[in-house]
């Protein structure tokens, strides 16, 4: 059998093998080379984020939703004194130990106190003392009947069930005591913490400052919000989507003017960032011929990765500046809102000292066969209907993949298609 | 075998038989007397709710997380124009349908469009034109080669792949076509919402007010928290964890003074939520001697129940004043928030009209046995250990109840026992 070799062919695999050569070497393409794994971006980042170190005084209304930068001790017992946690009567418990419905106890009322006042004289056998919930139990007390238990007589009560030492009294301190730490510094300041520092007194707190996170809009077509544009621009979207998950993680965004597709115009808002403890620039970051973003974070900043295997949001750049930590997004609106959630978010927590949890998820069935693209992680963007998932992505560029959407699914790196029916996990949007 | 009767008994039955049947007839006790379920509570409530009829402008980035009370319709198509989805080179379709890593098509370069340029010329046969990620795309030119595909030598390209009539090409409207309604009047919205409305320009928003709640703390005892307290004072819990649920559920918190245990300052607090569109009162919700609420709020208002079969939280009463829902939680600091969580949570979602999301989960082993109380359902307040929940419920009274509590777990009314290690759900804290 002849050998048979097409020159013609034999000609364009070496251009071929030369095309690769050249991107790779030159870097004149830009075309990604190393993608990094979701994890190894975070990891890589987060080895470079510095957590907010200011704090400041705050109301205690305000404290909530934000991260304690002090140790809160107790500087006095709660209970202050030995109280009563219900309504009812205080007694010595060895005089109703033989007390049943068919057998009640007869006791004399000798004082009653209010929530307000102190205690007037003690407890003698035979004897109770009227109290109501927090009252300080008097002295020779031990317990404190309910009323629902006893019934009155004029002066005098029928006690229908026995007590035990110490029922319905809480001790001294028992709840916190005086020097007890309740806050830490670093802890998450929610409803319940409010509660706590109420209890000591605490009208103000020192929590860690919000980070700042200046947003770069790139882009010579786009237009500001609220201006008339033109015909061939569009509005900027991202600098509005990234605000809203600025704001729904405890940062401040602080939104740049929307900058040209020019290298020095990119370099001048990125020096703006010293101001900000986070960078987050969206468009130019892909490998077209206006994608300035990579070329100006190599040269002025340290690249930490360029291209990450999730889709949407391929083209995500980690970096450097200034000691200052950037992501470049992509332009397109579902790249750069998945972006959001899968790289701001958790980042932005961390440096704010917030606790890393996750969005809310809901199980459902997806209502349609889905393609996915082996090795890259994809996030598919779906909307529930009657508990089923209903994919929405149209493309990265839509902006009604996200609109429409009421969270996303996560199909991974090693699955190439996801059959209707088969049960999913929806990350909901916040 | 005689008749065998302990006449002291006997009078004994009687007694607390006439003690029953007393409390019933003349309510001298206030003992509770029908408790209904939680849900039963809720639909009474839900019954008599009125949701948030006031509308207001807000800026677009301020919008996040509200109701928009405003159909919004695209008033243009998106895109505008048919653009490119891709960096590459516009081409006729039908050019390239041969092309192949072995055998490259060959097309001459003649223009290129920046993203903010208007086309200069059409696509001819055997033409490309260059385009970025947004480029209006030229006559004659139907679909876009992306630069991967290509190899750019000198004013040609080779292109390395074939493609289809309308590949990488964003048709005009197929995002957004001009007129779809693309918020609705009641949609609550989030970051990707907001991206659609940035999208059309839209910088500002009308949105449902936000509901205020008139938080009364009442209690003779209380001390206001940043005052001085007095050893027989405690201080104001209630009203802080309250306001920062109302906070974190779409209101606004309006904390009146502390209204001492007395019927007429109860009435005048309650006059002032006339202002509001909810009432919250906490403290004096139970039956003794100085708990009141209950009565003024049967005197003056409509109560829909009084006591709901849950643990802790059982004296708390529903009702209707002047029009407006109150919530009178019991005054124990976790039963309050506990509350909270149950009642005024959803509530004031429905009235604010936000989705009626409940709080995040996460499941979790016991780390040891609980006793419930038939009947109720109880919620315990758990910490998360080592993937454990821990429970921390020491007695409704205590702070640290709930303070360090990472959430709760419900045990429903027919379960008496939870045992160590059996799963159980989880419900975070916000």
């Amino acid at each position: 059998m002849p050998l048979c070799v097409d020159l013609s062919s034999f000609k364009h695999t070496l251009r071929a093998l030369k095309l690769i050569m050249t991107s790779f070497n030159k870097g004149s393409m830009k075309t990604f080379r190393l993608l990094v794994s979701l994890d190894e971006a975070l990891q890589l980042i987060y080895g470079r984020i510095r957590q907010v170190e200011k704090a400041e005084e705050v109301d205690l209304d305000d404290a909530v939703g934000r991260v304690s930068a002090e140790d809160v001790k107790a500087p006095f017992n709660v209970p202050f004194f030995d109280r009563s946690a219900m309504d009812g009567y205080c007694v010595r418990a060895e005089d109703v130990y033989g007390a049943s419905q068919f057998n009640p106890v007869r006791l004399r009322v000798v004082d009653m106190i209010g929530v307000d006042e102190e205690p007037r004289r003690p407890v003698g056998a035979g004897e109770c003392i009227q109290v109501a919930t927090g009252s300080i139990i008097p002295e020779g007390g031990d317990a404190v009947v309910m009323y629902e238990y006893t019934e009155r007589i004029g002066e005098e009560i029928l006690v229908y069930r026995p007590a035990y030492p110490g029922e319905n009294i809480s001790k001294k301190g028992s709840d916190i005591p005086c020097g007890r730490e309740v806050v830490k510094k670093g802890d998450y300041i929610n409803a319940s913490k409010i509660g706590v520092l109420a209890a000591l007194g605490k009208a103000r707190v020192r929590v860690y400052e919000k980070p700042r996170v200046l947003i770069i809009p790139t882009g010579s077509e786009l237009a500001k919000v609220g201006d008339n544009k033109s015909a061939m621009q569009i509005y900027d979207i991202n600098s509005h989507t990234l605000a809203a998950v600025v704001k729904g993680n405890g940062g401040i965004p602080v939104l740049h003017e929307i900058v040209p597709d020019d290298e020095k115009e990119v370099e001048k808002a990125l020096q703006k960032g010293v101001e900000s403890n986070l960078i987050v620039i969206t468009g130019g970051s892909s490998v077209g011929t206006k994608d300035i973003i990579y070329d100006v974070l190599r040269k002025r900043g340290e690249v930490l990765f360029h291209g990450v295997q999730v889709k949407p949001g391929k083209p995500t750049v980690g970096a450097v500046f200034e000691d200052r930590v950037v992501l470049a997004m992509p332009g397109h609106p579902t790249s750069c809102l998945s972006n959001a959630y899968l790289f701001l978010r958790p980042v932005l927590r961390r440096i704010a000292r917030l606790p890393d949890t996750g969005l809310k998820t809901v199980k459902a069935r997806l209502s349609r066969r889905v393609v996915s693209t082996l090795g890259r992680r994809f996030f598919l963007t779906v909307r529930l209907r009657n508990g089923e998932a209903e994919p929405v992505f149209k493309e990265s560029s839509a902006i009604t993949s996200m609109a429409e959407a009421d969270g996303y699914v996560v199909i991974p790196e090693n699955a190439d298609t996801v059959e209707k029916g088969d049960w999913v996990e929806v990350y909901l949007f916040e």
